[in-house]
C-alpha cells in the first residue's frame, strides 16, 4: 500500500466527500444499508483517484480548479462501483467484503437490493453537480449510464460462463473489459475531459484506463488465492467455478493430461471445496505455468498503458499515474 | 378499460418507442431478461401517458411538438417503473405479474437483479435524448434520480411495516406518497415543464400527479382482493401482511372486538392462507366499513386532483386528464 500512502490527501478528500454525499434520505434502515459498504475506510478508492489524477495532470495540479470540478464525477464512480458490489455480492452469495459482512448478510436481501438501487440513484444526483458545462454534462451522463449497462453485460457474461465449458480467452477478455475495465476507462476519460484535456489527451487516457482496468482484473484473479480470509475467502473464484484466465490457460495446457484435468475440474465450481482442495488447485495452476502466464499478461497491459501517458506534460500527477498503473497490474498484495 | 381505448394512439406510440429503446445491448440473456416485463402489451403505460397528456395540454395538442419533445422523458419513467417492478418482485417473492412469470422466476434471481439494474441505467440514457435545453435537462436528471431514491425509501418503509404493529395512517400515507405517488408527480411535473407550461401550471400539475398517485395506490389495495389470478394472486397483500389503509382502518375499528381482531391478525401475513381465509378477511373488512372508507378516501384525492386542472386551458387533452384522474382513483377494474 506504499504507493497509496503518497495519495493519502486525495483519499481523505474522497472519504470525507463520500460520507457527506451519502448523508442523505429519511429512511433510517435504507440510509444505514446504503452507507454500510461505501464507508468502509480500507477501501482503496481507485476509481475516483484515477479521475482526480487525470484531471490534475491536464490542469493545475493537485487541489487545483481542474481537480475540484472533477470531485462530483469522481464520487459518482465510487458510488456506482459500490452499488454494483452490493448487488454482485447477492448474486455471488458472498458473505464478506472489505473485512465486513456484505449488505445482504448484515441487513437482508430485499434491503440490499433496495440499498444498491438507492446508491445507483444517488450517483446520478451527485453527477449533476459536476463542474462541466450543461451540454458536456448531458453527454457525460449518457456515457455514465451506458457504462453501468455495459458493466451489467459483463456481470451477465460472468454469470453465464460458470455453466459453460467452451469459454475462450477472447470471451474472458471481453467479459472483464465490460465488467471491470469500463469504469476505469470512463474514470480516466471523464477526469481528463473535465480537467480540460485536449481531444487527443482524452482519447489516450481513455485507452490508459481500459488497459489498466483489464490488467487489474487479471491480477485480482491471481490474488484471489492469497486473500486474507478476514477480508474475503481465498479461492472463492475456484469454488464458484469462475473461468478466469488462470483456469482457461491450465485447462488448455492439460488437454492431454486427462487425469490432472479431471482433478482440477472436480474442484472447480465445488462450493464446498476444502482449503486443501484450493491449495491443490493452485499447485496444478502453478505446474501448468498459469500463474506466471497471467502475471505476464497483466504486466504487458501495464506496459501498454504507460505508453499512453506520453500525451501528458511532465508533472507530479503524471508521475502518480505511472505509479497508479504499476499498482493496478503488479503492486498490490490484495 | 374504456377510457384507455380513447388513448390508444398514444399507447401504441409508447409501446413502439419502448420496443425500440430496449432493443439494445450485446448480451443475449440480459437483453431478453430486460425486455421480458416491459414489453408485455397489456401494460397500461399510465406514467408515460400522464407525461404526454400534460405536455399536450400546455402546448400544441396530441402529436404536436410539445408531445414529441416529451417522448424520451415519458419512456424514461416507464423503464424506471419496470425496473422497480422487477426488483420489487424479487423482494416480495411474487411469481406472476401482468399475466406472465416474473423475471426472477422466468430467468433466475441474479439475472433479474442485473436486468433491473440495466433497465435503470438504460433509463438515464433515454432521458438524455429529451427535447429540453441542457440546463433544464441537468435539473430534470437530478429530479429523476431523486425520485428513484425516494421510491426506494417508500419500498423500504413498506418492507419495514410488515413486521410492525404500530403503523399509523400517516405512516401509511407517507409510504405510498414515496413508493407510488412520486413517479406520477414527476411525470406530470416533467411533462408540463417540457411541454412549455408556466411555473404555475408546472406547480399545479405536479400536485395533480401526487394526488392521483396516492388515490391510485389506495384503489390498487382495494382491487387486490378481486384480481384475476392469471395476472396476480388475489389477496396477496393480506398474505404478505401489508398494512394497507383497509387493514389499518379495520384494526382501529376492531380495537374493542378482540375475537374478530385476532381472527384478522391470524390471516394477515400468513403466506399460506387459503382462498377461504382471504374471503373471510374480506368479510371482516367489509363489516368494518373499511372497503367503503378506502374507496371514499381515494375518491376524495381524485376530486382534489380535478381542481388542479383549472390551470390548464380547455382542450381535448385537458378533458383526457380529467378522465385520467377518474380512471386512476375509481375507473379501473384491475
Amino acid at each position: 500500500m506504499e504507493f497509496l500512502e503518497g495519495l493519502k490527501d486525495r483519499i481523505e478528500l474522497i472519504n470525507s466527500e463520500l460520507a457527506r454525499y451519502l448523508n442523505v434520505g429519511d429512511q433510517p434502515r435504507l440510509k444505514s444499508a446504503m452507507r454500510h459498504l461505501p464507508l468502509v475506510e480500507s477501501s482503496k478508492r481507485l476509481r475516483p483517484l484515477l479521475a482526480l489524477l487525470c484531471a490534475e495532470a491536464v490542469s493545475d495540479g493537485p487541489g487545483g480548479e481542474g481537480s475540484k470540478r472533477t470531485i462530483p464525477f469522481a464520487l459518482t464512480l465510487e458510488v456506482i462501483h459500490n452499488f454494483t458490489l452490493v448487488h454482485d455480492d447477492i448474486m455471488d452469495e458472498d458473505e464478506l467484503r472489505r473485512g465486513v459482512k456484505t449488505v445482504h448478510v448484515e441487513y437482508d436481501m430485499p434491503t440490499a437490493i433496495n440499498a444498491g438501487d438507492a446508491l445507483f440513484a444517488r450517483a446520478f444526483e451527485i453527477l449533476s453537480e459536476t463542474g462541466l458545462d450543461d451540454a458536456g454534462l448531458r453527454k457525460l451522463t449518457r456515457e455514465v449510464a451506458q457504462m453501468v449497462r455495459e458493466v451489467g453485460e459483463g456481470q451477465q457474461w460472468d454469470l453465464d460462463f460458470g455453466s459453460r465449458m467452451d469459454v475462450s480467452t477472447d470471451d474472458f477478455l471481453k467479459m472483464i473489459e465490460l465488467k471491470t475495465a469500463r469504469i476505469f476507462q470512463l474514470a480516466a476519460k471523464g477526469g481528463t475531459l473535465i480537467g480540460g484535456g485536449t481531444e487527443d489527451q482524452v482519447k489516450s487516457m481513455e485507452e490508459y484506463g481500459r488497459l489498466i482496468g483489464v490488467g487489474f482484473q487479471i491480477l485480482d484473479d491471481i490474488l484471489d488465492f492469497s486473500r486474507d480470509s478476514a477480508l474475503k475467502c481465498a479461492g472463492s473464484d475456484i469454488r464458484q467455478g469462475k473461468r478466469t484466465l488462470l483456469v482457461l490457460h491450465a485447462l488448455e495446457k492439460l488437454k492431454d493430461d486427462e487425469k490432472t484435468r479431471t482433478e482440477l475440474m472436480s474442484i472447480l465450481g465445488n462450493s464446498s471445496a476444502s482449503d486443501e482442495d484450493i491449495k491443490r488447485s493452485l499447485e496444478i495452476l502453478n505446474s501448468c505455468g498459469s500463474m506466471e502466464y497471467a502475471q505476464d499478461f497483466a504486466l504487458n497491459y501495464g506496459k501498454l498503458a504507460l505508453k499512453k501517458l506520453e500525451v501528458l506534460p511532465e508533472s507530479p500527477s503524471r508521475k502518480a499515474l505511472e505509479g497508479f498503473a504499476n499498482f493496478m497490474v503488479e503492486g498490490r498484495t490484495f
